[in-house]
């Protein structure tokens, strides 16, 4: 990918975290970038809305890559859902309550007003939501089930950031984890509870033939 | 309260639902209320700061009381939670995806570069914390527990009206109120165990001594 361009793309996103889509103008974005708004013109062609679903679907597909990396280093997704919520607030914390979702911010700016922009931000939820729904399913969690926690998780995530924000305090999002992993394992729990009540039936039979 | 007054108040919040707070400027304010700007102006000396910081604290009590009042119909916390998510996937819904919560996206927008607008979201997040803290505690959850599920319970509703507004579908708001219930009702179960463990000791010795 072109080095300006991915510039252009991450200053934006930087400046989105800090001031939201309605509060960023190009102006902002050349300055902060070091480019001129002819080259801006010439990556995005229909400028702010084709940069902004750049910023959306490129930092989206990031954040998913690292909730792959965590879930991938947990020992099961229950864990990898506390990791994720406990590494976004201590990051939150270390960057002084700024550096946090770059689609959360615009994905409400832009809900009412710009269907392309919440388009994206749909697909990007969606593909969040996916990523977590895989991992849950992997350890026996009806499909169903995997993608309603995995909807709260996401939901729960992004709620948090903003209390945590509005704070100046990363309690919400420790606690938040905390709670979605209790449902996550709640729900392991009667998948294995479930597993054993149709598992016996059969070994009886079995058992009574010897 | 002044009839002008509350017609800014009530005509800002509406806008900010649907653009926020940087999409919103005084004059889009002036013209939907039918005020002049110097009545705006009159009433609100700081600009767009106070006016923003009024729709923010009025609006936030006004929901505050709507939680209240919903708590107070239903026969216990675990249900005034699912009845309030529902009401408001409902409410979404029926708006077009529109009328939905006036604090979330401003709160976003407001936490790095407003201090005082950031300072009035937390003051509302707060206040409906410790509404639901409340409810929690009068079944006889500990008062940290108690918290911590209200703050997961904002976090989850603020976080569901994102994704339910970008996927233009009411099911995140229900799926997050049942999970809520879920870890409401778990709690309780908890409390309930732990009396029953506590009290068995004390009553096995007087069934004895009888």
């Amino acid at each position: 990918m072109h080095e300006t361009r991915q510039r252009l793309v991450t200053t934006t996103g930087e400046l989105f975290r800090r001031r939201g889509f309605h509060g960023t103008s190009l102006k902002q974005v050349t300055e902060a970038a070091g480019a001129p708004i002819g080259s801006l013109y010439h990556f995005f062609p229909g400028g702010k809305e084709d940069l902004a679903e750049a910023v959306l679907l490129e930092s989206g597909e990031a954040y998913r890559q690292l909730f792959e990396l965590i879930a991938d280093a947990a020992p099961d997704p229950a864990t990898a859902i506390t990791d994720f919520f406990d590494g976004a607030a201590e990051v939150l914390e270390q960057s002084g309550y700024v550096d946090t979702c770059p689609i959360g911010t615009v994905a409400l700016e832009v809900a009412s007003s710009n269907d392309r922009l919440r388009r994206a931000s749909d697909r990007v939820f969606r593909s969040w939501i996916e990523a977590a729904a895989a991992r849950f399913r992997a350890v026996g969690i009806p499909a169903d089930d995997a993608e309603a926690l995995a909807a709260t998780a996401v939901a729960a995530l992004e709620g948090a950031f903003m209390l945590a924000r509005s704070r100046q305090d990363p309690a919400p999002l420790r606690t938040a984890g905390r709670h979605v992993r209790q449902l996550v394992e709640a729900s392991v729990a009667a998948v294995a509870a479930a597993a054993a009540t149709t598992t016996s039936p059969r070994a009886r039979p079995s058992t009574k033939g010897r």
